[in-house]
């Protein structure tokens, strides 16, 4: 298969870091596939603990790890000096290693002869799989659910895992899987493409790629990029939106924001706005296409006002809203099964 | 600049090519930029002639010729060994190579290794620059024209370079220039940036980067790719699209396509669904974006329906309406100047 694929399970790699800020993908591993992350391991110096057992590398290989990933972030994104005896010695002993740092592991000449030598893949997260095809247009089998924003950074990823999540937790049992276009949700999957790093005649094709065929009953749920309204990213949500042909999306939004997070010149566009120019868009794909819900993170308004807001928010627009973190995805269920 | 830039004049290589079809980039250049076709040069066997001086290496060199460029596609798009010998000589003779056939010239060991020695360039046009950036949606100054289409391959290129053309031979002398965003319009131009190439974070950069801040009065005409309805590339048209701030558009189409050409499922869009489309997306960084005319290829109906072609798409649509090559395109000039 044409995409980026993880061996699990994982030691996490914590580095000697010591604030949780930096270790975000690593938190967010252990978050949301808690059964796939077996242990952590740190330098010296290291003070995050995710709650999961430490393990030497020998404890590793006993249990049987398959991928060690880096969970932490270096301040500039460069490989540090200090992390290569200990990523040497994991490749040795037949681990895969995986990061999506900006410096490339296989550009790092000591741990590329360390792998070829002993077979272990590093995984750039970050690299697009060679060979992508154009985009073709042609329906596929599944349903499919993209979650798209008004703006970067406010809970696309964090929206279509908790949808994911309370799909396989419906009483139904609703078959379901995470489709990750992001380097931070490719960890979490195991697999995925990194939409944005994608060259731009092949983003639709990528994203085909990231939602095949599937079932008549199966929802693939995929994390949006971006915005279709954003100066700068735009492309990339065009080409993701066009690519996954979603039967259903949820606009994802933060409570508060005024205008585009880096671009303070643009105003943020309207929920409506977002409804209307994806069903424009998305229709070119899929004449079907609907919003089934809005996903509102309101960590950023006082807790007193936020069951308000998605109240009211909810009577203007017509749509169920939530705040997944707080609510759950539940109340948008129905209004995907009435797209099967 | 972080461009591509091919130094004039140029000598045309045609290889040993004898079906015109396959000189096409060469026969671009020699009717878009004759002042800078200098001469051509075939090897045994080739039988084009573009209707310039034929010279040798050593009479280039002394025409002061600067770009060796092939003008020629090989079958594949390979570079056949029997063109190696010749392009290393004009390498050793301080001649810069420019080519935009699949095979990079920069992976080419043998011509590599003459190019480190003698100081020439080897310039890959399908290679966009490196470092570019992201979008920023900011307003440039100067006033900025985009071809659209309803699809690839129905004349954007040649609109946008016929649009140059009139403006610079109008009464008014108009100051315009033709901005390249594929590898013949690069070629054609001497510069640009060939975005379809460009990873998906940096389209609308790249796009930004291509038509910069210019005087108040001056016309960038900018090449457009693609259609933002192609199943395929909407998100290179979207993100050049965003990424130029047009304040002007042209919809280029042709008489009689009525589906995208290699989607057959997929049906023409109308052109006033291009319009309104183009207009709803580029008014998000240029809220004065205006349709200002209409470029049909009628070359695929008969001469004698053409003109009336023309009329009922104009009497429809309410635009000037015309096919570049038969009527020129000073039908539109006065739409655009009311844009100033």
């Amino acid at each position: 298969m044409n995409r980026i694929e993880i061996k699990p399970p994982y030691l996490i790699f914590l580095g000697n870091e010591t604030e949780l800020t930096y270790a975000k993908t690593g938190a967010g591993l252990v978050e949301w596939r808690p059964e796939l992350c077996k242990g952590q391991i740190r330098l010296e110096g290291g003070t995050i603990d995710l709650g999961i057992p430490d393990m030497t590398l020998d404890q590793a290989v006993t249990a049987g790890i398959k991928s060690l990933i880096v969970g932490t972030a270096s301040v500039g994104g460069a490989i540090p000096d200090q992390w290569i005896s200990l990523l040497e010695q994991a490749i040795n002993k037949g681990m895969d290693i995986v990061a999506g740092v900006h410096s490339k592991l296989n550009d790092h000449l000591l741990l590329k002869q360390a792998a070829d030598t002993s077979g272990s893949k590093l995984i750039d997260v970050r690299v697009p799989p060679p060979n992508l095809p154009v985009g073709t247009g042609v329906k596929r089998t599944g349903k499919r659910l993209l979650t798209v924003g008004t703006d970067c950074a406010l809970g696309k990823k964090y929206t279509a895992l908790a949808i994911e999540r309370e799909l396989k937790a419906a009483s139904t049992s609703i078959n379901a899987t995470f489709r990750a276009s992001g380097q931070t949700g490719i960890m979490i999957a195991g697999e995925g493409i990194p939409i944005d790093c994608v060259v731009a005649d092949f983003i639709s094709g990528a994203a085909e790629l990231l939602s095949p065929n599937n079932k008549e009953d199966h929802w693939d749920i995929i994390e949006g990029q971006g915005s279709i309204f954003h100066p700068g990213y735009s492309a990339v949500s065009m080409g993701l939106l066009i690519g996954s042909q979603p039967d259903a999306f949820v606009v994802c939004t933060e409570a508060g924001r005024t205008h585009i997070e880096g671009w303070p010149e643009f105003k943020l566009p309207s929920i409506e706005e977002v409804i209307e120019r994806t069903i424009q868009i998305g229709s070119q794909v899929n004449p079907d296409i609907k919003c089934v819900g809005i996903s509102v993170n309101t960590s950023t308004i006082p807790d007193t006002q936020r069951q308000t807001y998605i109240e009211e928010l909810s009577k203007r627009t017509g749509f169920p809203c939530f705040d997944p973190m707080i609510d759950g995805t539940s109340r948008i269920i129905n209004n995907m099964m009435e797209q099967s």
